[in-house]
C-alpha cells in the first residue's frame, strides 16, 4: 500500500513552497525505502520550479541531492539492507540495457534516463524529488555513503559532487595537474576539493578576489579575478584542465588560450545562449572542449567513496523546511556559501499547508 | 659549401611560378640531404603564397609534402644512411626539450616548431619547401618510407596522412568503431582509408553524393548527402567519431547532435569565421569537440607505417614542374581527385626563369 509522507511542493511556479502529504510508491520488489535525513537545493531545482526550463508539472516537489537511511528493502534488493547508509542522486531509472546503461553511463541512457523529479517515470506517474521526507528508488539508483561522510554534507554530492568529479576523473586530473577551477558556488567548491585532493595544483579563476580565503581554506593554491588586465595574457597556456563551473556567457577562445597544448576545457554551468567558438582555438595544440553532465552510478560512488577517504563534503548552511523560499532567493544571490542543506528532520513538527 | 638546386618559387602572391636556382645550407652534423622524389600540394601552400594567412616572405618555395631518398649525411646523423627513403612533412625544426617536444609533439613546440617554408629558421633565414630538387633537413625532422609506398602516393601522407591519421589514432577509433567523415577531398579520403583499415564502419558526408562511388572505393559503406531532408533527424546518435576536414562554416550543434553520448567530433579544417556553439550539445551525453594539427614525429612514422602495412597512399594526380598554376586553380576548384603531386624529375629539363 502506497505511504504517505511529509514533503515541500509548489503548486506553480510562482506560489510558495508548502508542507503537503505526498504518496510514495509501494516498494517493488528491487525498491529500497530511504529514510531522507538531507536535501540539498541545487541551482536546477530552481530553475525547474521556476519554469525556467520549460513548463514544470506542478504539483512538484523537488530535490536530487538526497542522503538518507533505508527504512526498508524489496524482496529482490541485493545490495541494500535496513540501516544503510544511502544516497540518491539526479536519476531514478534507465532502461538498464543499452550501451551506455551497460557501460555504467546511466546517466547517457539511450532510451532516456529518469530524472529524481518532475520526470515521467516508467509506470507514468511524475517523479516527486527529495524535499520530501522518505523516497522509494530502485536500488540500482541508490549508492553508499561511508560513515566518514555526515548526511548533510554528502546530500550535495549527490549532484554538485558527482559534476565535477566526473570531468576530473575522466581526463585524469592527477599529482601535479593544473587545474582552474572557474566560479566558486556550489559546483566549483567541489571542484577546488576535488582536484587538489587528487594532487593537482589549483587556481580559481572569477571576476573578483572576494571569494580569495574561502578558495584557500577549500584547497587553492591561487585566486585570480578574469577581469584584471592582462589575466589572459598572462595566464596563456598555463593549465591542463578548465573546469568551468559558471553558467553565464564567455569568450570561449580566449579561455581556451590559458590551456596548455592538450589542455582540456570541460563546461558544466550551461549558458542559456550559444558561444562563440573559432575552430583555431582548438586545432592549435590540439585542444578539447567537453562537457559534462552528472555521471553514471559507479562513478558515483566512486566519487563518494572518494570523497570519504579525503575528507570532502560540501560546505553547507542547513536550514529548515520554512526556510526554503528565502534560501532559494539567497542561492540566486549567490549568497549561500556554499549549499543549503535542508534538515529534514524539520518536517516533524512543520503544519501541513 | 652550400649547394644551389632548382625549386619553383614565387616572386609574389600574383606572379605565376617559376624555376629558380635557390641555395640549400652546407649540412650540420646532424642533417640529412635528401633528393626529392614527389612533392605534394597542399591547401596550406595555396593559403600561403597567394597571402591568404598573411603576409609570406617572397621570394618563397612552398611545399611539406615531401618524399625522397637520402643523397648525404652528416657526421652525427645516426638514424639515416645514404640510400634510405625518406619523408620530411611540416616541420623541420622544433626546441626539442620542451615537455611538447620530449612527449613526441613537436608540433605543439612551446618555444615554436619551425615550419617546412615560410618559417624563420635558427638561422635566422626563412625556410625554403619541398617544390624543390632537394631539401636539407635535420635528422629529427625526417621519417621513413617503408618500401612498399610509392614516393608519389607517400609524399601526401607528411601532411594529409598524419593530419587525418592523428584525430582518428588519439581518440582510439578501431574495430566496430562508427566513424563520419566529413568533406571527401585530400584530408578526407585519406581519413576514409585510415579509419576502414583500422576497423571502423565509414560513412562519407558532403553536400551532394557525387563523389559516392569514389567514396566506397575508398572504404566507406555509405555516402549521405548533408543536404538531404532529415539528415540531421535521421542519422542523430550514431556516430562515434567525425572527422570534420572542411573548412567551411558549419551547424556545429547540429553535427555534435550525430554523435552517440562519449562521442568526438575533430575537426582538422579552418573556417575563417568563429562557429556558433552552445554548451548544451557538449554537456549532453559528456560529448568532445576538439581539433587536431598535423602530429609529432613519432606518430608521423606509426603513421606511414600504418599506411605501409595497409595498402594506404594518398590517390594522386602526377604533374610536372609547369603545370603548378594550373593545378592550384584545378585544387582550388575542387577538381583533382584527391592529391596533385609534383613529379620533380621535371626540374631536369625545366627551363630557368
Amino acid at each position: 500500500m502506497p505511504m504517505t509522507v511529509k514533503a515541500l511542493r509548489k503548486t506553480g511556479p510562482d506560489a510558495p513552497f508548502e508542507v503537503a502529504e505526498i504518496e510514495r510508491r509501494d516498494p517493488r520488489p528491487t525498491d529500497v525505502v530511504i529514510d531522507i535525513k538531507a536535501a540539498g537545493i541545487c541551482h536546477s531545482d530552481i530553475h525547474t520550479i521556476r519554469n525556467e526550463w520549460g513548463e514544470a508539472h506542478f504539483p512538484l516537489t523537488v530535490g536530487h541531492e538526497i542522503a538518507g537511511v533505508v527504512e526498508a528493502v524489496g524482496d529482490e534488493v541485493t545490495h541494500y539492507a535496513v540501516g544503510d547508509r544511502v544516497g540518491v542522486g539526479c536519476l531514478v531509472n534507465s532502461c538498464g540495457h543499452c550501451e551506455e546503461c551497460e557501460a555504467g553511463f546511466e546517466n547517457n541512457c539511450l532510451n532516456g534516463a529518469v530524472g529524481t523529479y518532475d520526470a515521467e517515470d516508467v509506470d507514468g506517474t511524475i517523479t516527486q524529488g527529495g524535499y520530501s521526507q522518505k523516497i522509494v528508488v530502485d536500488e540500482r539508483f541508490v549508492c553508499r555513503i561511508p560513515d566518514a561522510l555526515d548526511f548533510d554534507v554528502a546530500a550535495p554530492l549527490l549532484c554538485a559532487g558527482i559534476t565535477t568529479y566526473s570531468p576530473l576523473a575522466t581526463w585524469g586530473v592527477g599529482e601535479g595537474s593544473k587545474v582552474a577551477v572557474l566560479g566558486l558556488g556550489g559546483l566549483g567548491h567541489l571542484g577546488v576539493q576535488i582536484a587538489a585532493a587528487k594532487g593537482a595544483e589549483v587556481t580559481v579563476l572569477s571576476r573578483s578576489r572576494k571569494k580569495e580565503q574561502l578558495a584557500m581554506d577549500l584547497g587553492a593554491t591561487e585566486m585570480l579575478s578574469t577581469e584584471e588586465d592582462g589575466f589572459f595574457a598572462d595566464n596563456r597556456g598555463r593549465f591542463d584542465l578548465i573546469l568551468n563551473t559558471i553558467s553565464a556567457d564567455i569568450p570561449v577562445d580566449k579561455y581556451l588560450g590559458l590551456l596548455k597544448p592538450r589542455g582540456v576545457m570541460a563546461v558544466v554551468g550551461l549558458p542559456p545562449d550559444a558561444q562563440s567558438l573559432r575552430f583555431g582555438s582548438i586545432i592549435g595544440g590540439r585542444k578539447v572542449l567537453t562537457g559534462s553532465n552528472i555521471g553514471g552510478l559507479p562513478e558515483t560512488q566512486e566519487m563518494l567513496d572518494f570523497c570519504a577517504e579525503h575528507g570532502i563534503g560540501a560546505q553547507i548552511e542547513k536550514i529548515s523546511v520554512d526556510e526554503v523560499d528565502d534560501a532559494y532567493e539567497r542561492v540566486v544571490a549567490g549568497e549561500v556559501y556554499f549549499r543549503a542543506v535542508i534538515d529534514t528532520s524539520t518536517f516533524e513538527d512543520a503544519a501541513m499547508a
